[in-house]
């Protein structure tokens, strides 16, 4: 069973996964793309572990689960790095703390289209995609066990995807990962000072000053952040302030669909169709409606002239000024 | 002039370098070693800025600077993240907070022979090396703008190094690095807990269960750490408490050039050689010398099926138990 363990010093849980354990000669041949027939393809339901939601427009209540004829499917990870089974048990080992890896770790299959990429979706597909992360996160908080659900997107093999297949994912924690808890504690701090959201506060003043902006519609701003990590990272919010991605209308959803794309177009554009990575960060499961946290989107491209000692440090040093990046964004597709 | 800017939000400051800015462009096409005379190599020093500190054995005072004959070279880094003119200023803009990036970036050659690496080095050249960052950390200490010296190595090309020539980097900075002052403060609040520091509560339960021990000498220790964000991680620490790198002893130093060289041989025979970034972790500039922080040295491997995901979420999942990354590292040599 894989472990969560906690580091003594700075408190960040990592992921131990013991059942996909890679030995050091696994690490000596490059990664190579997987070759030959591609599981979250139709026909090939069989490979994946039994779906837990699909949507099968035009399908009657009869449809078959886990056959062709789906625009969207979500299944467990076939190679979970958590897994719902088992008690979540909290043990020390003298100075170390660990808790048994319950959680879940689904997959999004995003198009039954295995070349499409994610900017190619239409519109109308994204609100499914958005849905259905959605609609798993309302169904795994009820397990309280569970603190936190994790949604990402891998895309292309540098960022981390094992598959070429437009897919995204999901992990349910049974704790809150500290790039998030480090959120919430500085936008508390914010708020006490302020008694205002600093997300909200950002979107204000990146609406105000224009020069980080890349793209805004009725409901959402992409922008590229003050003090980006890496080159080209851009982030999307909710113009208004909202803890809760789950808690997001239709409508919201509409106008997320049409940022997202237009956001990833433009960086797809921009930087030859990169890696990339995006990452949602949300409002823990069982927090209340915080008027200090704002959800929002970060995409990352992975740039293969940037990897290195950020990696390993934890200290960026960012050659690419979030102005310019704004400005190459902003013209493209105008 | 490069700004370093904080993150609203965590606080992390980043370093925005704007001379050598890159555009979209220079991202398309993948990072090539670069070919050609090598600047690092005896005979071109005329190629580098001109030195601050080079070791010459056996040469006279009247030893003429930047001509070979050298050991060891440190000069200023061509291309610097940070520089050394300027007035430190602070500024803001809105909600946002800057200083003018005043600093220092250096490169400390490690060796005359382009082709070596770190673990061909001898015990000596390696305490020579060690040296230098003492050397250049206690001349940089005496510029009151500076607040931390920050020592790393990228070696190979996917962890970050653009020359191969052997050699190690220091960045000094006006404020501490993130990655820095959480240690500290997680380290302060386990002495506010124990009265212990906390590196010395994990060096002794370490020592005692001897599964994530990789080696040990009189004077240090090399560990898998219990929660480690990447497979192969290492961390080494003085067995006793020092709170300063650069306070070291040079019988400490003879201690830690053995623990240093054995461990990345280790790492070399187990993974092929792998790219790797180490830093050294040490007290800020203006601390005194603390009870509850141990400066030690942390090494990461840049393994190529891991990127991705983690390098852009903050998150971690760790494919390889410390404990079975120390069991196969332990055996290697014996």
């Amino acid at each position: 069973m894989p472990e969560l363990r906690k580091d003594p010093i700075v408190g960040r849980w990592v992921i131990i996964a013991t059942e996909r354990t890679r030995r050091p000669q696994d690490f000596h041949t490059p990664a190579e793309p997987r070759r030959g027939i591609c599981p979250f393809c139709p026909g090939q339901e069989g490979m994946t572990p039994p779906e837990l939601l699909a949507h099968r427009p035009g399908d009657g209540p009869g449809a078959r689960a886990n056959a062709p004829g789906w625009r969207l499917r979500v299944f467990p990870n076939k190679f979970p790095a958590l897994r719902v089974e088992g008690e979540l048990e909290r043990s020390g080992d003298g100075i170390y703390d660990m808790i048994s890896g319950v959680g879940a770790h689904e997959v999004i299959v995003e198009t039954p289209d295995h070349t499409r990429r994610f900017s190619d979706l239409t519109e109308h597909d994204i609100v499914g995609v958005l849905s259905a992360w959605r609609d798993r996160i309302h169904d795994l908080a009820r397990d309280l066990r569970l603190q936190y659900v994790m949604v990402f997107k891998n895309h292309g093999s540098a960022a981390g995807a094992s598959l070429d297949h437009p897919h995204s994912q999901l992990i349910a924690l049974p704790i809150i990962p500290k790039v998030v808890s480090e959120e919430i504690k500085g936008a508390r701090k914010h708020w006490r000072l302020k008694e205002r959201c600093v997300f909200c506060d950002i979107v204000r003043q990146e609406l105000k000053e224009q020069e980080r902006l890349v793209y805004d519609n009725p409901a959402f701003v992409a922008i590229e952040p003050y003090a980006p990590k890496f080159p080209f990272e851009t982030w999307i919010l909710p113009r208004a302030h909202r803890a809760r991605f789950e808690h997001s209308s239709d409508e919201e959803f509409a106008h997320l669909a049409n940022a997202l794309k237009t956001t990833i177009h433009k960086l797809d554009v921009a930087l030859g169709d990169p890696p990339y990575n995006f990452i949602l960060h949300t409002t823990p499961l069982r927090e209340k409606e915080p008027p200090y946290y704002h959800w929002h989107i970060e995409i990352m491209p992975t740039l293969n002239r940037v990897a290195g000692f950020e990696w390993g440090s934890g200290f960026y040093i960012n050659p690419t000024p979030p102005e310019e990046a704004a400005r190459f964004l902003r013209e493209i597709g105008r």
